[in-house]
């Protein structure tokens, strides 16, 4: 898994914790999250194109969730960041060296291997279709000690006034 | 995931199906399955460093499974060929950037995200620890035409006779 899977999932609680009408620049969250800025806009672009954030132009433009925090599940942070294909690719090898059999019936359903493989993987994905933005950040609130939260949303709202600022 | 791990899961599968007191080579284990010979010995290494395979020496050696069928797991042989680590690594990028707090009472636990993604890749592995080498097998020999399973029977004894006849 890409290490912008984690940067994006974060980013996304920041952005749900967003003041109506205020978007965040790119920069700006790669800056709060102290991560590589071009890797981090990549990652964000994924996520627009499916949805889960949307980008406003702009002098206070910026990303914003596209959908209520409680509408967007890990799963679907993680399938718009990494991809969705699965982990195991199975190369049918069955097919192939002396004991393939051309036409085999036992090659009209996936081999036992990837079968197991698979489910295995969509006992991962359903684990992680089961949490949304919206409960990490509700479970975030409840941990976070408020001198820190306060902390955090101060320096987002600073963002948008150090930028009504300049203009 | 690594191509390996498919090919070592079909190795485990061949090797299960050995005649007692016979070994299998790595070469002809590759051979068998049409994969890169040198790729696939350094899978078989790992899997001999994790108790699943053992390699015995000499003109008639090679691999054999190290225990029964039924007790390899297919989480044994993924762990053992891809390593143990998660998959998803935490950055504690949440200790970065300008909402960090040294000494927060929120770091002592993993974070929130982290427990979400590290709960999913348990349940990954708990599928693949469900299912035995010795259950796939068995469901192979249920599925796979008897006509075709003879003709990977009859290559793999015969591996051995075509050793014996240049001894």
């Amino acid at each position: 898994m890409s290490d912008a899977v984690e940067w994006s999932v974060h980013c996304c609680t920041v952005l749900a914790a967003l003041p109506e009408e205020q978007a965040m620049p790119a920069a700006r969250l790669a800056e709060f999250h102290d991560v590589p800025p071009a890797y981090l806009a990549k990652a964000l672009q994924a996520m627009a194109a499916a949805g889960i954030v949307e980008s406003r132009p702009g002098p206070h433009g910026g990303y914003r969730l596209a959908r209520p925090p409680s509408d967007i599940t890990v799963l679907d942070v993680v399938l718009a960041v990494d991809g969705d294909e699965t982990a195991f690719r199975c190369g049918e090898i069955r097919q192939r060296g002396p004991a393939a059999t051309a036409g085999s019936p036992a090659y009209r359903r996936p081999c036992g291997i990837a079968r197991v493989m698979w489910r295995a993987e969509d006992a991962w994905r359903a684990e992680l279709a089961a949490v949304s933005v919206g409960e990490i950040v509700t479970e975030l609130l409840a941990t976070v000690p408020t001198e820190q939260l306060v902390r955090g949303g101060e320096w987002i709202q600073d963002v948008d006034v150090r930028r009504r600022s300049r203009t």
